[in-house]
């Protein structure tokens, strides 16, 4: 055990850092923070006031040996001077931080390109997604995952090791081929809500003008009014829930089509469409986006007896009835009854959608298991669906079918809401019928119908 | 350290799977990725075109020799051909990953089964909640959990590695003897939540009966009209707070019932009840599924101005007042007070319930320490109760009481529901006394009334 | 390997723990389940049945002699026996996990006070965040984190170790001196939320009193009549949203403050003032004390049109209306295009806040990069800003800056809360003029005008 402790506290418990900018001070400060000796390469060896105390400066090639592990906080244009050192390098583990600064900069990852260029040492991709803010102020609200890759196994588990003791997750991320999509992934602005939020967008943009078109401007040259004012709330109030409803459909959709696909094909090992597995990758966002927009639609919907026009319009219809000695009237107990149930139908169909949301919260669908994480966001999502489609149906009941109520020959907008969530629940019905759901569950568990394509 | 290297490079780096369905397959593609030699041991060793490039395929025996850790990726009823590889098999850890289709289907574990199949090798059971999909898509939305358990520690660790490094977090769960549990985990669903969610569903059935009773059969009855239009929405807002009111009592009322039994039997060393325990230990699922149903109250209440029975009632009331030639009226200050003084405490107390809701989010609550979490959940807890509670009393205190409003002797049903709450808060002050306190907190830190028991 | 095996399961795999009170019985149960072997050190050496089964008692110099690793669950009033023992405990780890009753109880740590009294030993502060009850149920529904800190890191490390075994999170702090800080965390009741309380509290009582004055005092005096009542729900509802928009504004402040000292200093390598760090450090908790109070407000004008008072108001109105023969009346279409964008603006800074609250649960922000991380928190947050300040500005425009609505020459509180809001939207857009813009980028990049200071 002696001996082992001895071990530890010369080489490998020395890292080495090139480079004295931002980043490389920082680490170095947290490195001796958790008991490494660091030592700084750098050309010129003034100590700057700005290093942690503690650690030493020399030139690249006197500190390269003092460590097996060498990081390099310099940028990929300065990497020339290190074919040198090849001599020194040999053998060493040289981890690359370096980010670019745009997607796809170079042609090869600027981890394959140092591979390239010292051959002899092996190379690992470490740390490229930690700021060096926030490693020096301890304050990791950011992510804390370090993604590693590298060809060499044994060097990264020794970087691994270190990202741990710092405090750090380490994921390891494959071989140095995954070197570029980690360099773009610290650029990555959301991309994996990309296409959920242009669908959503698009979807807005479309329904917005397909109501100004119903709503506002054929009834205002047809009653001679402007009608204009009605944009900001009711209109915006139309396209929310329409928007909201589609996008969720839009969950629920690609698992029904690749259900379909299994049944035609068989056989569930082959690969589905590339479009199908991109948007089945996406389902989380594409709910949330419709959660966000039901959200709205539940606010937007509450301030109603608060706005100007509906206390205007309320007002003076008080008024005419009063003027036209309207007396008092029975109760519609059918409306009474159609109101309370689109209402009740919306807001159980709403807390189940929050039910979902806060599910998909990675803390919490960490701590449940397979089974659980499949009953809430599959059973339960369905239901959800069922109950926000049924809001919406009993809601325009009486005018969405109703020729008279159609703007030029254009039906209402919630019309069109419904024919994707229709289409997704009439399926899905189809698809939980006994016999089918006896074959589909045969072809899951890996059942074919005609095996031959797997020799 | 270069023997090192060699050393891991070798039988430690490689690993065996026997079986090459689904889990098998995703398991080995997962293992190469991050760096492991994979071998499938197999009856037959036809390479198919689904086995993922670069592992090697070859008999069970063969395969057992390359590694000593051996993931047994095949049903339980196909362990009896291991008997026949016991010498290979030998010091050899054993993987056990099978799960059952039912609890408990055989009267012991799978991994029992097999340690007792092959007494001379060492059983790991480990990985049975991890799915193959979620392995291969390395979309781990589901728990990251692995729970592990085996008899001999070692053996344990090495398979804990192999979990880190494929990015899991490995749980040590104890011997063998919990493998059944661990097995019957997959097949869970959210048993924690199933006496809450059964003891709600219980208290909102009784309560909407008992409110159909005094409010729409009773009034229908009474004035010969048909009330049921009420149902939707009415009776609805009637039942959900106070589902909510007594379900956010029932959270902190085995905390009392504990504080008493400590204080009667002077000691903490002692184990509280079974069901007492069992309560305690739901205490967090009672508690959000009162926030859920406050959260349905609270849009319920604030949808009243929009619905159709609300308005005509309104519109009735003022045509009337019209008709009667009724004047300005003075403004009863003393139920305005009332009104917003009650509505406040809800929304107050619904806010609170909100907060202690998002503590208790897995990352929040990691994020905080033991003084801070107590401080929420109890102090900020018992405040929440009595907002709540207070609100209640004020909303109903003109009539909860007055035998006026009881229907055949029934009080309303918000008189029933403040009595645990009541119950719980008048026991709680009791407690905070300080001569009460002050005992409490001395058996609470060790101290007993009559040591005996100890020896 | 069976070399290594063999190591493993004798002084390596044994923990000897100090003391058989709470907490050592707990950590104890805990490391038996995990696979170690434990021994107790104790005075008295009679087995008491509260201790888990399978452990060892001995007194403590024999105990101490079995495990390299000994855990001290003893008060550090009764450390000075351990001098006795300095021979035995020569070379040791020594785990302190002792806290104190209050912060800076003694003028040293308890850690440094036993590294003092055992010069020889390795002394390793750990585990004093962690409770005996969390231990000991498995609930580990609190932190899971384990700070340690110590000036031998191999020591540390092997700590680390059993932390991890245990199923914690081990988080190295660096050397003993900070024991003293690790020894008041376990005391902290939220040190970070105080400052950002108190500051809400303090607005709060300052708007509250501001608002008394003008809306209730002053109109009573005015009119001659008591407006007391509109305290509970008007009042409150005037307040809230005040606090919240400046309390959002607070949270931007500092950072533009920063850009503006780094624009004069020519420089960002000198430290911000004193005030102006813990200012930058508390802008999350500000945020999420905004989004409180913007809750509670969104709510307290949902309820508007429930409240008695309003509805007297109303009813008064349509009554006095009809009675004054008053006809149909055109709607004001400005006014309806006021209140729907004012109350648009609202729900959408809303709907941002709550977006922005939910991007700093713990779980989400580590799942996100920091490019990403910025973007929410700093784009995003300024647009929350400009459209909460917008949505404020055109609620008030008509009477914030007409001088007839000024009580006592007091304008309206809302004006006053319109101060810091717009001074930061306002710097702000001068710090994104590009040319400003650049050059504070060049600084944030690393450039000064005088890089003397380095020197």
């Amino acid at each position: 055990m002696a001996d082992i402790e001895k071990t530890i506290h010369t080489k490998e418990n020395t890292i080495c850092i090139f480079g004295t900018g931002d980043f490389g001070r920082s680490l170095g400060y947290k490195l001796l923070q958790v008991g490494y000796n660091v030592v700084f390469g750098s050309r010129s060896q003034d100590s700057t006031p700005l290093l942690p105390k503690g650690v030493e400066i020399m030139d690249y090639g006197e500190a390269a040996q003092r460590s097996s592990i060498i990081v390099l906080a310099i940028h990929r244009e300065h990497y020339y001077f290190l074919t040198n050192l090849s001599h020194i390098l040999n053998g060493k583990v040289l981890v690359d931080v370096s980010n670019n600064q745009k997607v796809n900069q170079y042609p090869e990852s600027n981890a394959q390109f140092l591979a390239q260029l010292v051959p002899n040492a092996k190379v690992v991709k470490a740390f490229n997604t930690v700021s060096a803010w926030s490693l020096q102020s301890g304050l990791l609200d950011a992510s804390r995952q370090v993604f590693v890759c590298g060809d060499d196994s044994n060097s990264k588990r020794l970087v691994m090791d270190v990202a741990c003791r710092l405090g750090l997750t380490p994921l390891d991320q494959g071989s140095l081929l995954v070197a570029g999509e980690l360099e773009n992934y610290a650029l990555h602005l959301f991309p994996m809500w990309r296409l959920p939020f242009f669908i959503s967008i698009g979807l807005t943009a479309f329904f917005f003008f397909y109501c100004l078109i119903t709503d506002v401007i054929y009834t205002s040259i047809k009653e001679g009014k402007d009608y204009s004012f009605l944009i900001a709330v009711s209109i915006t109030n139309r396209v929310f829930p329409i928007v909201s409803l589609t996008l969720l459909a839009l969950v629920y959709l690609p698992g029904i089509i690749a259900a379909f696909v299994q049944l035609y094909r068989g056989t569930k090992y082959r690969r589905f469409p590339h479009w199908l597995d991109r948007w089945m990758l996406c389902r989380k966002q594409l709910g949330l986006i419709a959660l966000g927009y039901a959200f709205l639609h539940a606010i937007y919907t509450l301030i109603i007896p608060i706005r100007v026009y509906v206390r205007w319009w309320h007002n003076n219809y008080l008024i005419s009835q009063v003027r036209e000695n309207k007396t008092y009237e029975e109760l519609n107990t059918t409306l009474a009854w159609y109101s309370d149930i689109y209402m009740s139908l919306g807001i159980l169909g709403f807390g189940l959608l929050i039910l979902l949301g806060i599910t998909s919260l990675p803390s919490v669908s960490n701590a449940v298991n397979w089974r659980e994480f499949h009953f809430v966001q599959s059973k339960l999502g369905h239901v959800t669906l069922l109950f926000c489609t049924a809001h919406t149906l009993i809601y325009g009941w009486n005018y969405f079918f109703d020729i008279h109520y159609y703007a030029w020959c254009l039906p209402p907008a919630g019309t069109l809401s419904l024919i994707i969530p229709c289409t997704v629940l009439v399926l899905k019905f189809f698809l939980i019928t006994p016999c089918i759901d006896r074959k589909l569950t045969k072809i899951r568990q890996g059942w074919e119908r005609s095996p031959k394509h797997r020799k």
